[in-house]
């Protein structure tokens, strides 16, 4: 029934640059309200050292809880091999790794330059065969300034190309194709997307966008019609923009389920319920700036969701 | 070379529903800044009882200062017959007229019911003839609610159809499909300016969008996919949306403009110079709020206009 699959990673992506600590609890409570809420797939931390992140400080224990919440994939972030054994030890349901296009980007990013993240996650899949852990984890590689950098500017379309040839080659699950910046536009997204898939195909899943343009919507309506089912969000736009004061971070969960609902496209996620989940999210981090359209105008009268 | 035709509508649908009133002269150098960002077309004003809208009592003053600006066609609103003459005394080279395809929302707006509203526009049409003005003023009609209604809920498609087939036989020169509030999505703007254009052919031309619920620049992707070349917005999204306190008001020019001349499709307008002319708008009512992703994020490293 359920025809777009969305992975909320406000606690992560949302969290990790977010002005205000989410106390331990307060991230449990808004999680499992967002499970409630339909969200099947939850970025819920990263196994970063907490000295560099503080707010992902509570990964494990996150992870911990999250597993406890019926029906929920519980994803986590990993930087390298050392954030992969933790969110293996966790139990994490997937682990999902950055690796940046954009050569001064992973430099600054994860201090290796785009070939030696490869041979991480490589080592990471190699691992995983190895550890006998109870579940093996999916291993994801989302493809980061896929769409272009801050520093670097422009990131070439091969080099995108490239890249995820290289990580499908070093045996990931899938891959994803994020636009960490917001550079993104409409027709880039869906030449992009088809250009990659006729490379690695149905190993191509998710698309991570930004909306620090105001273009996060009309990119998720391209790669939908580009066949992209797999969507990255985060609820309220949590984090905002570092390099744009007053822009909002990610894609808006709640505006981009609205979206695809009113298109008659199912979700399987409750509007309302969502809307629920981010009033704690709100009551948690209440001077946290927080986005989205549908917190203030609300659904238009008549509204069905899609079935 | 230009490929989209924006129409900015801000002078009046954005300050027909701001807080604050524009001093005329502030209108005339917003206007004109707009105008040499290489806007080609703005709807300055609208010829209603000044009692009724007081933001609108210099349209006649404004409509005579915009005609003096090079290569820029001025359009005004009328809602009647009464308006209509008005505009062809001022000399605008193009009047909308807003008709309803909700029955309540026509009934509120301009106490006509749709069908009355037809009436309306033909008598102007007959009158354009009779008028013998210097210039014959082209006439649009801007079927308003056509994707929903706050207060009949769902507007049928066929109504729609209906009525622009009804405008076009009228003798319109050119009927624009209106998002009043807000409640379009992309799938229902693809299929109703499809239906639409089967019916009535070269006729449809713009696509009037809100962005109340954050679907602005996505139902513009969907519109232009769906060959439309033609969109009406308003610059920082002014106006708001009297429903929704918080939300933004119709798609916001500048956003729109980046989203096109991203994608390479150019649109005649100067990114750089657009942001002075909002620092106009933002400098003459400093306490409206103003809405739009551009001008708080920039535009990318390495942007390049489309040529």
């Amino acid at each position: 029934m359920r025809q777009i699959f969305i992975c909320e990673v406000g606690p992560r992506d949302g969290l990790q640059n977010a002005h205000h600590l989410m106390p331990t609890e307060a991230k449990k409570a808004w999680i499992a309200s967002m499970a409630t809420a339909g969200i099947e797939e939850i970025e819920v931390g990263s196994f970063v050292p907490p000295k560099l992140i503080p707010a992902m400080a509570d990964t494990a224990e996150i992870v911990s809880f999250a597993l406890t919440l019926p029906n929920l994939k519980v994803v986590a972030l990993a930087p390298n091999v050392k954030g992969f054994e933790r969110a293996v030890v966790s139990g994490a349901h997937k682990v999902t790794f950055p690796v940046s296009a954009s050569r001064a980007h992973s430099l600054a990013n994860v201090r290796m330059t785009p070939e030696q993240m490869v041979e991480e996650v490589r080592r990471c899949v190699e691992l995983r065969s190895q550890l006998r852990a109870n579940t093996d984890p999916e291993i994801e590689a989302g493809v980061s300034t896929a769409f272009g950098c801050t520093m670097q500017g422009e990131v070439p379309e091969d080099d995108v190309v490239r890249l995820a040839v290289m990580l499908a080659e070093a045996g990931v699950d899938c891959v994803a194709l994020a636009d960490t910046v917001g550079y993104a536009n409409p027709s880039q997204v869906r030449r992009l997307f088809a250009k990659v898939r006729k490379e690695i195909g149905g190993k191509l899943e998710a698309a991570h966008l930004h909306n620090t343009r105001g273009l996060g919507l009309a990119n998720a309506l391209a790669a939908y019609e580009e066949g992209v089912r797999h969507f990255d969000s985060s609820m309220g736009g949590l984090g905002g923009c570092p390099f744009a004061p007053g822009a909002s971070g990610n894609v808006i969960t709640e505006d981009l389920v609205f979206m695809f609902e009113s298109m008659g496209v199912p979700t399987g996620i409750d509007l309302d319920k969502l809307m629920e989940a981010r009033k704690l999210m709100v009551a948690a981090i209440p001077e946290e700036p927080v986005y989205g359209h549908m917190a203030l105008a609300g659904v238009p009268k008549g509204f069905r969701a899609a079935v």
